[in-house]
């Protein structure tokens, strides 16, 4: 049935054009072949799957009693694993939710689609940081959502620069809904937003009257420093939408996330939900919710801290080794990311085309900055980096760097 | 956190308040209460799940090779089930299919939801049965269509009908987008689209250029009468956006559907998934192929159509026994679900709450006409009846049928 042409395109809605596959799919493409090493994508290793648990998990729980675990289920999500993610969330952020504070999706992006979708009109604002993940981008950009970028620094989300923002939107009589946030060892930069950020953004939110969509899914990933308190925990007035995210605690296979928040919102996106895919995958629940209640979830969380501490460290020790002085990058204490700054004149996508040919991938920075900017920019992702070829990767990827400036001085 | 007002309510989306939950969330409150007998939900009985061979593939795939059963995959599904699955639908349908045919989704709801996303501009129109499952109407109107409704009879969706719709439609300059039907014992009627309604439906595709969603979710659940091959199975112009659920065939937990279509349509649905949640669970999708390539699907299609079959006689039996002649009923050669019309006078959804009211629940028909009407009908679902229960369950329904009918004449 393969057509080269699309014989259907006159007939496609007007969002449809508004959508572009090309950031994410040359990635995944780069991903896939297999001499290449890769510093692109941002996927857990599989080494740090829980695999036995969860064999173990599902031999028990389609052992005893098959029939809920295979059925339909409620849509906002198994109530006794609601139940448990609540307690849970009180250990680890001492905030206090109830179960009907949260809703469980099909992984974060489907919360921020169902956050877009009972949030945002057409034409609406959406603020996120220069750079953010893109996925965050696309789902509030879905929702025909004005997308406005206030830019980011080694702490993360500049909020003084998003104060300024609120202002020039409301003198220009625009609705700023929802500001995105990635606090924690976010994508692409690997910052942290400090806790003086965190108080001015919920103090700003109050002022514009705006909700901050929290999107957590290296949370648990913190290599060094203290712990911060999520913005939800000091939310008085419920505008945190917070998504945690299971791929990075358990597998991303399942494709697991909880979203909690004002319990009202969160009963218009569970509506919303049976409109989408009316519940989530109910083994992937079962499977969490006994993993969680044996403690094989905070092990896999102690263990991963060590296993990608140690990733980190290898790659910032190869950076330190070969990356010239002209290029300059940080050291996160979490997540799976460094973030490049290239000289103003070194394009990064132009950077990775010449890698790639010497088969070393990374993704190009640009792709997550809403402007058009950063285009001296790159993100490394160490999440899957071998300790056997990566000091190769990177010495190849800076030797290309040096050969640029040679010629560019 | 719980709160009795919605202290973010003004900062919803408009959307949010053309959706109801009302009539899912009832049948869900009505099926939950344990001394209910009920004839309301259409899900599968647990009794034909293959748990034991779900259990038998997941610890294969797991004790083999986790890492990519636990990892992201690519957006569009695993190629070798999509693959499998062409090869399925060739055997089953002769509908010749490639794998880039077809995306794999969340259930056959989020299909619908793509497809709509992927079609539909605020205003265009989708045309719906009178009646026709909420689920799908409700995905067209989340995207803010305008919903046209065309009668249908015991045959399904009149074509004739339609055609007349169309020329109203084109008269009034408006654009009928897609037109959305159930060909087989669909969802409420029971009813089955005869082969010459699937031709002309194709061409009034053609002639008036819409999209046909053909959502078959009970196709292979067929207990008498030749099969009918399905609409896409004539599509020439590839005009039909085709849904099958695994949730009938394997069971629901796994919200695992395919998509399939035209190639470039499937593509934007493809990049659309990316924003919407990136990946279908990956474990849910071996299970699939695992089950696929060792015949248990087709042994599980071959035993469900047994089961069900006793399920519709039984009930088709209590009926004959017990229903005043006043109301009349189908017969339906497949699928869950007969439906009643009742008198004139008489209101489902009042006869539904004096039944609930005596511990026996149905669904009320209302929900299912766009256009308000259906007030004297309702949904009997047989999937889920138990043999010991339901002579009295139907007994009931009927004495009340009958004492109303006495205080009428």
């Amino acid at each position: 049935m393969t057509e080269p042409v699309e014989p259907l395109g006159h007939l496609y809605a007007a969002r449809v054009s508004r959508f572009d596959a090309s950031a994410i799919r040359e990635i995944c493409k780069l991903c896939t072949r297999p001499e290449v090493i890769s510093m692109a994508g941002g996927w857990p290793h599989p080494d740090t799957f829980p695999a036995d648990d969860v064999l173990k998990a599902l031999t028990k729980v389609l052992t005893e009693n098959p029939g809920p675990v295979l059925q339909y289920g409620t849509t906002e999500g198994l109530p006794v694993l609601r139940e448990a993610l609540a307690d849970w969330v009180r250990n680890f952020d001492g905030t206090p939710l109830d179960p009907d504070d949260i809703v469980l999706t099909h992984g974060s992006q489907q919360g921020m689609d169902l956050a877009a979708r009972t949030l945002l009109n057409p034409g609406d604002v959406a603020v996120v940081g220069l750079p953010t993940y893109f996925g965050g981008t696309g789902a509030w950009k879905s929702q025909d959502a004005e997308i406005v970028g206030v830019r980011c620094d080694d702490d993360g989300l500049d909020t003084d620069a998003l104060e300024q923002t609120l202002v020039r939107l409301q003198d220009d009589g625009k609705i700023a809904k929802l500001v995105y946030v990635i606090p924690n060892f976010d994508n692409p930069m690997g910052a942290t937003l400090p806790l003086e950020r965190r108080m001015k953004l919920l103090k700003l939110a109050s002022e514009y009257d705006f909700v901050i969509v929290e999107d957590d899914p290296y949370g648990t990933l913190r290599y060094e420093g203290e712990r911060i308190p999520s913005i939800q925990h000091f939310d008085r007035e419920h505008r945190v939408v917070h998504i945690h995210s299971f791929s990075k605690i358990l597998c991303p296979g399942f494709r697991l996330a909880m979203v909690s928040g004002e319990p009202g919102l969160i009963r218009k996106m569970v509506v919303t939900k049976q409109y989408v895919d009316c519940v989530t995958n109910t083994p992937a629940q079962f499977v969490a919710l006994e993993l969680l209640n044996s403690g094989a979830i905070d092990r896999r969380i102690e263990a991963n801290r060590t296993y990608y501490r140690q990733q980190r460290d290898l790659l910032l020790q190869a950076l330190d080794r070969h990356f010239p002085k002209a290029v300059r990058w940080n050291r996160p204490r979490g997540g799976f990311f460094i973030f490049v700054h290239l000289p103003e004149w070194l394009d990064g996508t132009q950077l990775l085309r010449e890698c790639v040919e010497q088969n070393v991938a990374f993704v190009a920075g640009a792709p997550f900055f809403c402007d058009g900017s950063g285009h001296n920019t790159m993100r490394l992702s160490f999440s899957q980096i071998d300790p056997d070829t990566i000091d190769r990767a990177v010495a190849t990827v800076a030797s290309i760097m040096k050969q640029r400036i040679a010629e560019q001085s």
